[in-house]
């Protein structure tokens, strides 16, 4: 069964709902999924609908062109359209650990995701093997402070050869420029391992060991131009004693890494995340 | 500013949201909320919707009955309407333990909740000073098999003349006859003290320390027939370990269960529950 | 039964734990709790233990002198004894807000905890009227930056005056000086209304709205000279959305701190708290 | 660095642990960890205390006979000797679900575990491509109600050849006949899909979205000849709502059931848990 998902946000004003609902009942559509909410602060509406392709009265090629001219030109809307027979793109970056690209690649394989994972990005060979495992190209595009202009544009190359969407830092060691960020807004996902806004930066394990918290956390957000400072997808978090050495952290953390990483990933996919204004709506 | 919140559901049917955002939108209602759900499953169609009084065309006492005319009969619907400047009234029972207690008493005394409480109802004298202390009225019925029935018909007596529309067992240690139960559908709160549906009934804590489970619960449900059966509202855990003694239990226990009980209460006073085929629907 | 509890640390030695515990053996003390810890990076070894005075043979007036010869000056030890037939007294302080101070009193004069409490002070009269409820002494010492050196000291001195051991700073909106942070160190125990060390300082609910976190957490530590940055006793989290307003962070948030704010000082009152370099060994 | 780690537990007795760990250090063992536990309601001491080898006065293969000489019969202690040096051998028994299996052999790929998986046994030959992509032998033995005992026997005879210490059963779905059971007592792991005691048997997903619980979870726990009611080793919890379907229940529960039952596969590795009286002493 295709459906088509629309996420839409504007300025609130009385009857977009009502409306944008109407038009797709009127036109034979059998919504399937409806969830929206209104920011009375910011007086903005966002909202995810989803119908079924089949039925409805307007073709798929001209679904984005009658929303545009009848309601999102009216409203003032930022709105895209998805269809579920599209299999979003996504690249993986990943350095030298393991287990968020494990996790990853196991639920592709066990087709949990509706998605396409056409290559693995890393900086270092050592995980070449992991790629194998799972039969992915792996491409390795080692960085130094000289080269990494450059590598990133080979990198980015070699995404728009594969047309893909988005990308997941799975524990990629590197910071991402600015170039290649703008060229992806909103669709670098990274997994920071600490429950953000605390321990930003290099070593928060270490930072979080001698601050002696009683919990740690970890966060997925979109990657911006400021370091660790992106919208959240997904946080969570674990506790702790005194009695965990900054290993045991390490070990504790890898599990909240993989799982929050994925869950950030799958949201994505489902296209329930909508970035606005450096945070997230997440549609239920 | 007062609002109308109105709780639906029926049969879901294509428009029936666009019809139900439009009525309110084309009389001049100011939408402030707007929460919906499709079971697709049972095929029901459910919706929370508040907008404000003031300014909406059709008076306030002409409202149900427009719109029991207008869109109930049409879509066999089943709805609630509220207004924010009527309180609801709700009587508090409990037995021997107080922090339940305390915790509503203390929220109501600093003003949290948009509810009066005219009454608290007991089986024994012990919780009578805490009741004094917020100056709430305080009436001691003492339950024996012979006298149960001709007691609670007492207590009923008095819940009428008092205007209770619900009550909230606050570790009340009886069970409720089915005639009161009856007579306050899916308007019984009560907190149990166990992750529902593991061990029901007496002696939960004793249960889970046998058991040797590694986390405990509690769970605030509506008091139907079935004892410890009823719609879910809220349910909490925390973890334990094999130190914990029953009285760790029963210690840990207790702040689990004045926060889910509280919490259901509020977000029934709040009118987010909706209860239906013995489970709930939560409202954001 | 009164107890003997013991909570020391020193240098890592072998034979420390087989010495402690032949000490109270021989000496016919029945132990009822042991907790030991050692920290291999630090090399230090920490331990709590408690047995029954009853049949202890040495006397009870003499017990901290013999250890102290025995063992504390030939191992290096910092050690401190306490007897459960000792009620510490703990002052409260407390502004405008009330959830914290229900709850400590909730529990004090329910009788959970083993304390005294003989006097609440305050910066503002707001809450006089609970410390009424609960039969207090309620103190109020206006503070402006011009008074605030001059107010501290009378309120040492009714501390003084009280005997009073520990403070705790239910929401006390008043950062506390050196001078009395001196006079107890490691007894003051506050409550921040955050996930330390994210948002430090003041207004952590907008801040964290600002920031789009998807979890809140409350943080409960010993006040130090550096604002919000002394040792951290308890830590707890809840989930939140983007359909959270402020005030709704707020309420949430004010259920953590409650209960938090609880967890820290029962163990503070059951000394399973060692401070030790700006963090905590929490004896289970 | 080879490490001795002795777990125990006996009827509590004063100067057990001053024996103990005096035994090592006087041989010139240096403790490296050391946790113990009195159960005060059944008067049961359990110790478990881990020793580096290297200087430690008593030979490896002698220490056992002497424990058992100078202290086991004293004290009519039940205790097991491990030398970290020794990897145990686990079994991993699978039906159709990859998720637990996936979550394993990434760890032990990555060298988390200190143990090894010397063949993978299915009723089923859907995993035996997870099994090749880790380059770990996979059986497969057909289970119907005729073949159970003969295929069980078969089975039993790989595992002694394999020599296999323990088993874990990664969503297993065949329930496991006492003879087996017997031949690996609290040596079989498995993960049941619910927070158990509630949602014994099979299905709990649709058992618990039919109660309309809240809440859901997973248990980790040691096989017996009784159904899901073996010792709990680990739990955890997910927050769920009306919203998610069985099928987003059985999705999030596979998050829960692939952490839980690693960290108490971690758990037993690494020699942390003791069975006694159908529950468990986790050390620290």
């Amino acid at each position: 069964m295709t459906t088509v998902k629309l996420l839409l946000h504007c300025e609130d004003k009385p009857g977009i709902l009502a409306e944008v609902t109407d038009f797709i009942t009127v036109n034979k559509g059998n919504i399937v999924y409806l969830d929206q909410y209104v920011d009375h602060m910011e007086n903005i509406f966002f909202m995810r609908i989803e119908w079924e392709l089949k039925g409805f009265l307007i073709p798929k090629e001209k679904i984005e062109d009658y929303f545009e001219t009848l309601y999102a030109q009216k409203y003032g809307m930022s709105f895209r359209l998805y269809f579920s027979d599209v299999k979003p793109r996504m690249a993986i970056f990943v350095s030298k650990m393991s287990h968020c690209l494990y996790d990853i690649l196991a639920r592709y394989t066990a087709g949990e995701w509706n998605v396409e994972i056409p290559l693995i990005i890393s900086n270092h060979p050592d995980m070449a093997h992991v790629a194998e495992r799972f039969d992915i190209p792996y491409y390795v595009f080692p960085i130094t402070k000289e080269n990494k202009v450059e590598q990133e544009e080979k990198e980015m190359a070699l995404l728009a050869e594969h047309n893909v969407n988005f990308i997941v830092l799975a524990r990629y060691m590197q910071v991402i420029s600015e170039n290649m960020i703008e060229a992806y807004p909103n669709r670098i996902i990274n997994i920071h391992h600490s429950f953000l806004p605390a321990f930003v930066g290099a070593k928060p394990y270490h930072a979080a060991f001698e601050r002696g918290v009683k919990i740690i956390g970890a966060t997925s957000h979109y990657v911006t131009t400021e370091l660790d400072a992106g919208p959240i997808i997904e946080q969570d978090v674990v506790r702790i004693t005194h009695k965990d050495s900054v290993t045991e952290l390490v070990n504790k953390g890898k599990d909240l890494e993989k799982i929050v990483l994925s869950r950030a990933v799958q949201k994505h996919i489902e296209r329930k995340v909508l970035a606005y204004k450096n945070k997230t709506v997440i549609f239920s």
